[in-house]
């Protein structure tokens, strides 16, 4: 269990912002594949074909996306937050075993309860691999609630 | 078993396209949960809260930006290929049991092998739920393959 509690809109400030880390191992490549529907990337990855694969290649907007997704409804602003647009541009490969560091900066407070948000995703050596801007919905009301664990997941080899 | 081929660049011609339809499960949601380190989306609903939450909100984000990378990794173009930029309009809440269809079409071709897509979902109402557009390096060449199947995953509940 884990204590949760949103940032809302008024306490949003421009420059405020948030970081979330994450390691990313064969594991979650085999669940990503999984919920999406791709093609299993260790089967692709076992053909050793010479160009680009999924590890070098799609990899990254798929890792890369959702970790800013998780970033953005539970960390920064957290729940009761809705995205509304999400640019990116994939600068480096990302590969299992890489540890990716999600920054969300409040670049501009709009209307209508709207921020648009800085993202810029690093890797353990500090090199960009992704940046862009989100534009989110942030919530009005405060919430706190304990987070349960998620179930447990096997995967059967 | 699935037989696999790729879409090389040179294959490519402007207005082709491919689509790529999911029903979402409550089993995704965890899986996604899983692999981006985002919350459990079931504990979130759980409270019952009266602002938009996970499955109203971000919910969208993870999901269809992850069957796009899909889509496009595992179709059209397929093996081989990197995604550059996505760039993404949310515009319809996304529920679990929806079936949404990714639909890209390729909107130009451009030199060093880059295809820019023009993206859409929609659900199984016709109602569009995500658009935006895609650049991809596509493969140079043709790879053909069997898709093994993913290990199976079981959630313990």
């Amino acid at each position: 269990m884990q204590a949760i509690e949103n940032i809302t809109y008024d306490e949003l400030h421009l420059g405020d912002f948030a970081t979330f880390t994450k390691t990313l191992t064969e594991q979650e490549l085999v669940l990503f594949a999984a919920a999406s529907g791709g093609l299993n990337p260790a089967a692709i990855d076992a053909l050793n074909a010479s160009e680009a694969i999924f590890e070098d290649g799609i990899g990254h907007g798929m890792w890369s996306g959702s970790l800013i997704s998780a970033a953005l409804s539970s960390v920064m602003p957290g729940a009761g937050s809705i995205q509304l647009e999400q640019h990116l541009k994939f600068k480096h490969e990302v590969k299992v075993g890489d540890t990716l560091t999600v920054k969300i900066s409040v670049k501009e407070k709009l209307e209508r309860q709207r921020v648009s948000f800085e993202v810029e995703v690093h890797n353990q050596e500090e090199t960009l691999v992704a940046a862009g801007e989100s534009l989110v919905v942030a919530p009005r009301k405060k919430i706190h609630f304990e987070a349960q664990d998620l179930p447990r997941i096997k995967i059967e080899c």
